[in-house]
């Protein structure tokens, strides 16, 4: 069972009960969006309610024609009702103590519309002299894996550490996906729409002051609380990483926003000062915010910018060099000691092979592996970033069993040694089926042993930047 | 049959002979790398005599001793002999009337030794005075489709219109083999190595004649002729655009670039001043040419820069608004009469609608489709980046179905309205089956109909926009 609201110490964040629902019931549509089915996915513990008078069974369990119907109490509400059904909607809920309504319900303040705007500013004010909190409207609500409470189809049933609040619920649905597939897991994730009650001053305070959130993402298109999200930001910052991507940077994105969620976009000069100022890390992309997730969570801590990048042919050798030193890593040439000893067992190439180490280079696996041994035991770098074959070069079953190979002999390398290691593998976005399926088993291997896996060189090399420039290991003028 | 020497006409570029050997002798190592079976593949259809004392016979053909013992003319011989050998190989192939040799061999220049240095200047001396020129050492050689050259296992025989020149072999193959899977098509590919004979600007020179050629990518590590280099990527930009790929930009990637082919990468400030000078189109990696070298090869040219956005959620919309803009795109707002018009059949929604058209708002396959045909009918735009679903929905049978359809209402749309389109379909990275033969299966469609496929709206946005700004279509000042 899942707590009750009674058991939570008074050390917990405000907003904990919010997560602790006894019993959610969803209201109106009920399978499209699917929340009865999501939170039975999720192995939601508490009572469901379906609420729906066209329904009298959903998915197994009752249903009710109105929550005023059923019978136990009922601590959160997932409201799918057109909005005009709100304010009964409302009236109902003071009436059996329901303490949070989520409002997937939208078409509201973000219509633009006044009597719109109105009767979101009406909406909540009903509520909150009912004394229940508004999440949205127009959002997804909470993925809380280990309660049970979801919003993604398929998600892993594990808990992790990375918190999140986003306006949309399209991109925090992208996040816990993608981010699942690579390994990243969730402390809690809440997506609140237009913030008309609960806004992201609340949630980002919530997950500054939880335990369990070791590392805050944000996607934010417009902010309620201009001061206090800017001292949250600078606490934030000094507890925990907050990465944030910023919806509505520009004209044409600030006008998207506005009839996205209803936000007031601001400037980007005022954005980028705002971040500068708190230490927080802004990123470009979702795909960027959860590479820089993983090399927080999956990458053990690096101590210095010197990099070595093991595995990259001709080309990519120099391209890693270059990738590196423009986000402010640091590619150290191998010294000549190490020349030496790398003379002994490739004496026709030893002159050729430095940092990057280059396979066309080094030729055969056994010269690769053993160079790669003795550069990730060199104390003149700080962590690794191992590259797989690229694609096009994994076009027999040869190079497939190489690419294993190179994948178990760096997983090794990296273990053994203790090395913080990113690698890079390339996406499966293939015709062949026995490539895709070996590229996919690659990716899986390293995954399941907690390495972070990188589509390319330079997002690897960018996102563990990130994490460096947060600790303060960089330098603040590098291009990052 | 190849075209003789003697066919070729006068107003063919002076190194067109270089691509019409009427047979091949490859010297040295046979299996690693894998000409013989490469020319096989490909379909060269003149004679392939492979020259190595251990085999009587190789693939099916008969093998030689020594390029003395092969019967018939020669005029193209690949070596991959080691370095030491060259001197004697040049002797015999200056008997043979043999007119370029292409040197796999490498560990010469590149190496820093000046013994390796020197050898590298006698090699090219020797060739020269026999009135051979020499191609590398330390590349791949010629991917010539048309004529059944080839460097790239698996490469698709149809010629195109893109011509490359890359120090790099696997840049060159990965470009080929990347390039390839997305429906662009190569006119010739030169991989040159050390350049130590032909270099840059020759290639350059004969690209920028080739009738065939409409398109030029290059992938510099250093220039050999720096005035030269410099007018003739004057000349060029007048002619055809020239997508450039420096490598070596960095103090890391100069270092590595002179032990990948000896060359002096020069500062990134003299390099970047060139580009812009001349008119060239500088990207930052090969994944990025490829996306360029798309949009000029695969998209109808658009007149301008206004861009209407299709088919993503709400935060994707806002993502693609900001984006755009960002690499001086313009997203114009829908005007009132097509409002009006959405109004009849979107009663519920059309205030929401816009330009990018959210699915989450047009909701029903129907409503975004009549949307998606409206937009893309208007004069207001000039052309389309349409969204297939993101990976992360395509959780289920239905919709993968609506994936599709949608793939084939914007293709119709496209193709009925004559508009320029980009689509953007999400990488196969995926463990289920089925999901991933569907992704495959949707991008296979689009491109056999001609469309470029993108994985992010941002590549998308970014290589349309490098199209825009070769043709002045583009404000300077635009951060792209």
């Amino acid at each position: 069972m899942p707590l009750a609201f009674s058991q939570l110490e008074d050390s917990q964040p405000s907003l904990e009960h919010i997560f602790h629902p006894r019993s959610v019931a969803i209201v109106g549509t009920l399978s499209d969006p699917a929340y009865v089915g999501w939170l039975q996915g999720a192995g939601y513990r508490g009572s469901i309610y379906p609420v729906n008078p066209s329904f009298s069974e959903f998915l197994g369990l009752r249903a009710y024609p109105s929550i005023r119907d059923v019978p136990g109490p009922i601590d959160y509400v997932i409201s799918c009702l057109p909005a005009r059904l709100l304010p009964q909607l409302i009236e109902d809920c003071g009436q059996k103590g329901v303490r949070v309504i989520q409002l997937f319900t939208a078409r509201m303040a973000e219509t633009g519309e006044s009597d719109r705007i109105e009767m979101e500013r009406d909406i909540v004010g009903r509520a909150r002299r009912q004394g229940i909190r508004v999440i949205g409207p127009n959002c997804m609500g909470i993925f809380y894996p280990e309660g049970g409470l979801s919003f993604v189809f398929g998600a892993p049933r594990e808990s992790g550490s990375e918190g999140c609040l986003s306006q949309s619920g399209g991109n925090a649905s992208e996040l816990v996906w993608d981010g699942s597939q690579r390994g990243i897991r969730f402390s809690k994730v809440v997506s609140y729409g237009n913030a008309a009650d609960l806004n992201e001053c609340d949630f980002l305070e919530y997950f500054i002051q939880d335990r369990r959130t070791t590392v805050i993402a944000a996607y934010i298109e417009g902010v309620k609380e201009g001061r206090r999200f800017l001292n949250l930001l600078r606490q934030a910052a000094a507890a925990k990483p907050v990465v944030i991507l910023k919806g509505g940077r520009t004209a044409a994105g600030a006008e998207a926003v506005a009839s996205h969620t209803a936000s007031l976009a601001g400037t980007e000069a005022v954005w980028e000062a705002l971040v500068r100022q708190t230490g927080s890390i802004a990123v470009d992309s979702l795909e960027e915010m959860a590479d820089v997730l993983l090399a927080f969570s999956c990458m053990a801590r690096p101590e210095g910018r010197r990099v070595a990048c093991i595995g990259g042919g001709g080309g990519g050798s120099v391209y890693a060099a270059d990738e590196c030193e423009r986000v402010g890593l640091i590619v150290p040439r191998l010294p000549s000691e190490m020349k030496q000893e790398i003379k002994s067992f490739a004496p026709e190439t030893w002159l050729l092979i430095n940092n990057p180490v280059d396979v066309s280079v080094t030729g055969s696996p056994d010269v690769l592996f053993r160079t790669a041994r003795l550069v990730a035991a060199w104390d003149g770098v700080d962590f690794l970033i191992t590259m797989a074959a690229p694609v096009w070069r994994l076009d027999r079953v040869r190079v497939m069993a190489d690419f294993f190979r190179a994948i178990d002999a760096y997983m090794e390398i990296a273990t053994t040694l203790k090395r913080p290691m990113a690698v890079v593998v390339p996406e499966a976005n293939v015709p062949e089926d026995w490539k895709w399926q070996g590229i996919m088993e690659g990716q899986r291997k390293l995954i399941e042993a907690g390495f972070p896996v990188y589509p390319s060189l330079s997002r690897a090399a960018r996102a563990v930047s990130r994490v460096l420039q947060y600790r303060g290991r960089l330098p603040a003028q590098a291009e990052v």
